[in-house]
């Protein structure tokens, strides 16, 4: 190569404090330390609380630090780590764990994570992770065979639910749209545009409105039946009425495991209802979605072939860890318009289709993990068999409580359970024979559940304080409910004996003598 | 505890095919297994081609099978792992990988993934993950103390560049608009509302504007320099002309390392044009921030303080491995309002405002990986003062290419370096004495200016093809140029070296005799 002149620059080559570099030996002594880190974790795990008897503050003074000016071996990191992070943890592997919407992950899913981030790939697009973005369309279609969704469908891994119902709205609003709200916003827009969700729906929705620029407002929460089902005859009305005051609906939105009780919505009827106004049809499957793996619960999904758009999530009923969120469009062109952008520095050389395939024309995200090798590696390991035995599994252990808070004269069953969420509070008999001797008086009712609504917020703030098990709370119908969402695969019998002798110990230690 | 009746349920417990637990000793076998796995594929990197020799057939072809329904063994998958998978993935940690703005992962940022997916935290909340939330905004606060910015600001990790722009031009939004668009919508807002950014702005910012439901129209691109730097005075012009005309402008963007050619936009001019106008300042500094921690790029960031908000990928010149990105907001109150919902069953019982603290109040997600942790052990191990000299060694490598590229016969610098991106084009001297030559005659310049391009881009792909090394493409001032993008701890000058020699030798053989 011809020089101008042969000067040769005076820059100094990188030295050898200049780069993070090891070598492979240190690398595999690197992975022997974490990997016993947590194996030990897990020995140690059952006899760990469930949640970290520590407080905020306790913990702030605990970790803080000055940022790190020079560097200490990875042993003192790991010890630190040990003895500091690990018992300020919440516990979500402990088989005593029904918290939130949250799963244990499968441990193959970490080992995953560890060789997803040694290699780095960034799964934007074919051209920048061949491999990667090979195996997360593999997995896109075994998640829609799981599920029994159109194989010509498209989609993406995301981050989660929230991500994947903002996504989902996203390209339901630019399919659906009169006018072209991309390029020229909301404002100009002929009418406001409206979603359509039960009054269970996950907030992510109404927040989702927001952030797109409809407004929460634009969200019509509609009501449910004793079942926690929309109600599907007031959905009709209420679209009819908003099209005759000149709004634009636009979505209709399912439950497929609503968060606070696991209600289905009447699919197959919201599909027709969809059907017969024009709406995009979305389905929020992110907690029960997999659950169409489970023999007993697969009759529940029939329908979810019809929806438009489908969010799931392989991080919470796939044992998969965080983050692993999906959305499937079953029309991946539409979901192409919506979030196609192009720029120069992205400019796609490659002329085969798969080769010019791009995550970032059908999603949010640019830069991406290669979240698709977590659910590679532990579908290959354990089969999707297994994976359906697992839930099916957690769903009788979900009916077996139910069943023992039935069977007992201390606790009522809030909901009823058609998944793995059991809603229920500790009412011991005498406050319930009150509430049943009350039957005509509504205010003396009220002040029972009121009683019973502060009871129970403080029988579960002793619980979580235990650390014997966790579970969160939600609101059922005004009655403060405890709610176990059962999604761990360790859990047994003799785990929620342990959380119903423990509720109606603190329940006795607390209750109005 | 009391019974109706004393029967007991037909549920069977679960059985030992119902779980994925393993024992401990499985699972310290299997990280040892995995690590071994990383460790040799560190060992064979150096020999392997930086972009696959594949293409997206073959690998569709390689990889398809159908849904397991049965599992295998890790072995085997590890084994399919590494001779399929492997082959097939870009090598960004390979020291002649300079593609777009991606950089090699730090190995023990990996080794903390995998400790966080087996702990699997779901950093909601510090009620969901105390230690975890803790950690964060510890790493948090670093953060802030890397790049100068004020000590009271707030912010947390996203999955990169494109959220954290998005979410900061969803404050900006709120903070800024005359009507409450968050529960309204934009459709009823007084005025279109406007963002104003430099035509080197990354298209996240267009797509941001997209999703929010301004519309793609609401950037006005304002014209750049000869350095690629943002034009104030017209900046200020456009500002004027659109309040004029009745628009509402809310937020100018700067860029601090533009994507295509590393530019800084002059960030006080900009903060101070803000300030005039009551406008959001907003800093995307996705690539270039953490250059604050190398001394010759200093004083480039002094007035990142201004900013309203910014953004910042550790997963980028921070040496973090995918995702890892961060916004910070510099009055965490504002953000709290644009995106704080509340629903039932995420309801906080907790009263002291560290335990009340919720990261889904300040942002788009609720489920959230532990991306803290690797950040975390990555400074601890390192420490700033090392990050910054790897930093400092990628501007001078950049220098050092950029200085080649000058002073040879067959290339042309196409921008400054301002950080660690060159823009430069194989140019041999036949066809620039051309150009020089053809002065005056404009339709000259172009013909053979866009022979250049097409020589440029077969260049670049068969660069590519041939493995040796990858760079990436953008346009600059209509010239096609070819884009290294150092942030990249491995790299050396005798891999830059090999690049030039690489690019010669192809131009060479393809360029017209």
């Amino acid at each position: 190569m011809g020089r101008k002149d042969t000067v040769s620059t005076p820059l100094a080559d990188r030295a050898d404090d200049e780069t993070l570099d090891l070598d492979p030996e240190q690398i595999k002594q690197l992975g022997y330390l974490a990997s016993d880190c947590i194996g030990e974790y897990f020995a140690r795990l059952p006899q760990l609380p469930v949640f970290p008897q520590t407080t905020g503050d306790e913990l702030k003074n605990l970790l803080s630090e000055p940022l790190p000016v020079d560097g200490q071996a990875p042993q003192e990191i790991l010890r630190q780590f040990e003895q500091l992070v690990i018992p300020g943890c919440r516990q979500n592997a402990h088989s005593r764990f029904w918290g939130y919407v949250s799963s244990p992950g499968a441990i193959i899913g970490a080992i995953a994570d560890l060789i997803s981030s040694a290699l780095n790939q960034n799964v934007t697009s074919w051209r920048s992770a061949p491999a990667a973005a090979q195996i997360e369309r593999l997995v896109i279609d075994w998640i829609k065979q799981m599920v029994d969704y159109p194989s010509d469908a498209g989609g993406l891994l995301v981050s989660g639910g929230s991500l994947a119902n903002l996504s989902a709205l996203m390209a339901a609003s630019r399919a659906k749209a009169k006018s072209d709200i991309g390029a020229g916003g909301l404002r100009g827009s002929p009418s406001q545009m409206m979603i359509y969700a039960s009054k269970e729906v996950h907030f992510s929705i109404e927040k989702a409105a927001d952030i797109l620029g409809f407004g929460r407002d634009s969200v019509r929460y509609i009501s449910v039946d004793a079942q926690f089902k929309m109600d599907v005859a007031e959905l009709a009305g209420q679209i009819e009425k908003d099209i005759e005051q000149g709004l634009a609906p636009f979505c209709v939105v399912g439950n497929a495991g609503a968060v606070n009780t696991g209600a289905m919505d009447p699919l197959d009827d919201l599909a027709e209802v969809c059907r017969k106004y024009d709406l995009w049809f979305h389905v929020d499957a992110s907690y029960g979605g997999f659950a169409a793996l489970a023999p007993s619960a697969k009759p529940l999904f029939a329908a979810l072939d019809r929806a438009d758009s489908l969010a799931l999530d392989p991080h919470k009923w796939l044992y998969i860890p965080i983050d692993a969120g999906c959305i499937l469009y079953k029309n991946t062109e539409q979901a192409r318009r919506a979030f196609s952008h192009s720029a120069e520095y992205i400019r796609v050389l490659q002329e085969s289709p798969v080769e010019s395939f791009a995550f970032f024309d059908h999603g949010i995200e640019l830069t991406r993990r290669f979240r698709a090798l977590k659910i590679w590696m532990a579908l290959k390991h354990y089969g999707a068999r297994r994976l359906g035995k697992c839930i099916e599994a957690d769903i009788r252990m979900a009916r077996y409580l139910a069943a023992r808070v039935e069977q007992s004269d201390d606790f009522e069953l809030l909901a009823p359970v058609e998944l793995s969420i059991v809603c229920f509070r500790y009412a011991p008999a005498g406050l319930r024979q009150k509430i049943a001797a009350s039957a005509n008086d509504r205010s003396e009712q009220d002040q029972i559940n009121e009683q019973l609504n502060d009871l129970n917020t403080a029988i579960l703030n002793r619980l979580l304080r235990g650390g014997k098990a966790y579970i969160s709370n939600t609101t059922v119908r005004g009655k403060f409910a405890l709610r176990a969402c059962i999604i761990n695969y360790r859990t047994r019998q003799s785990d929620i004996d342990i959380l119903l002798d423990e509720v109606a110990r603190i329940g006795a230690e607390l209750a109005p003598q």
